[in-house]
């Protein structure tokens, strides 16, 4: 695997899943889906929007089980991945995952977020490799997210070769 | 309004709303409000604070509309450009903004986070320019932010001139 | 106090106050505890945990006191140093706190998270003493903490020496 790229990653991993990326988000207001500093890509909060541009809305715990906001979690994260690929060109642009910021739905007594955000965290150790694609993470429940949106989550990414 | 400075630009802006900057936050705890690292300027979590000194508190779809919230997230905005001008002397050491992170503390069913950081967004779109004074975002609710106020907004700002 | 190095700090205030450090915590999903990047120390979102292994788990306002949450931010805090030691060597290597992040499981209608915090604030203002170890914050309630846990913190550092 080390020596694919993280774009074939990417296809290879679309491919076995049946998954396919989203379109780039679009802002729900002002502000835009990624900003590039220094070394780093700095991603908006993004909500899980599945390829026929379907927003997954609902409160884990309640409407959907911990396995659909797992699900949720998985297409959050293919749309940042879509959002980066419209603003760097391509993923190989991306050394490695630097944090996610994940954010679930969460009925009350609901403590399962972890779970929930291992599906974004599994596609980036998938996508950028298993050194590469994990990061720091932090995870939490709220019980309102925009839209009613089951999931948000952001991310920072290193830019740059090895 | 390009070949206009930060301060210019945010002195139009208060002359055209009425609104006027309040005094840079005192920190509720042990912080400061504005850290400044290699080049970047990062925050603390802005409450709302008015010209008066009072905070604006209360929960956005309940207690507050989305209005009243959208006006919150201005007076956190204002708070977060009068720490930074304390900390840097004035504005114009600003290149851009680079990530917002706005919280309201929302009545359960309230998903119009997004509608109601657009206040903090816009003044930031004015002071620092439409090209400039957009960043990435991200918006949530929840039901208990400290002291009770209506919203709280962070934020990460490049510095140097272009 | 400015002569000491920070791993002294911490000693003498283990030894004062006869708390101890965790052991580094264990990532409850596919994350790092710590990630370095350029020269900033990242960590995750770290939950209490005691020196026995212990999660404090519990709600503010509700079954827990404010006094009792302070605690929690505490151990909280001490993970995130323990975490640091583990990737770094050692905590000389930092040279000041840039930034906290910290979230309160919190009872309806209680809105003291700054006083929680302020327990992990004070400890990092010890070992890397009161210049270098205040840092911005951003304090907030949540209903729902991964496992239940009373608080969740997570830290920004930057690295070397003055």
């Amino acid at each position: 695997m080390q020596s694919l790229t993280n774009e074939q990653r990417l296809a290879m991993w679309l491919n076995q899943t049946g998954f396919s990326l989203p379109s780039p988000a679009e802002p729900k207001g002002l502000y835009r889906p990624v900003v590039v500093c220094n070394n780093l890509a700095y991603t908006s909060g993004h909500l899980p929007v599945d390829a026929s541009g379907q927003m997954i809305k609902g409160t884990v715990g309640q409407d959907l089980t911990e396995e659909q906001g797992r699900q949720a979690a998985v297409w959050a994260g293919l749309g940042i991945l879509s959002s980066l690929r419209a603003t760097l060109g391509n993923l190989n642009a991306v050394r490695r995952v630097i944090k996610i910021t994940g954010l679930v739905q969460s009925a009350p007594g609901f403590h399962g977020q972890p779970a929930v955000l291992n599906g974004c965290s599994q596609l980036f150790a998938e996508v950028f490799g298993p050194e590469n694609g994990v990061g720091v993470r932090t995870a939490f429940g709220t019980p309102t997210l925009p839209l009613g949106a089951a999931v948000e989550i952001e991310a920072i990414f290193e830019l740059g070769t090895e």
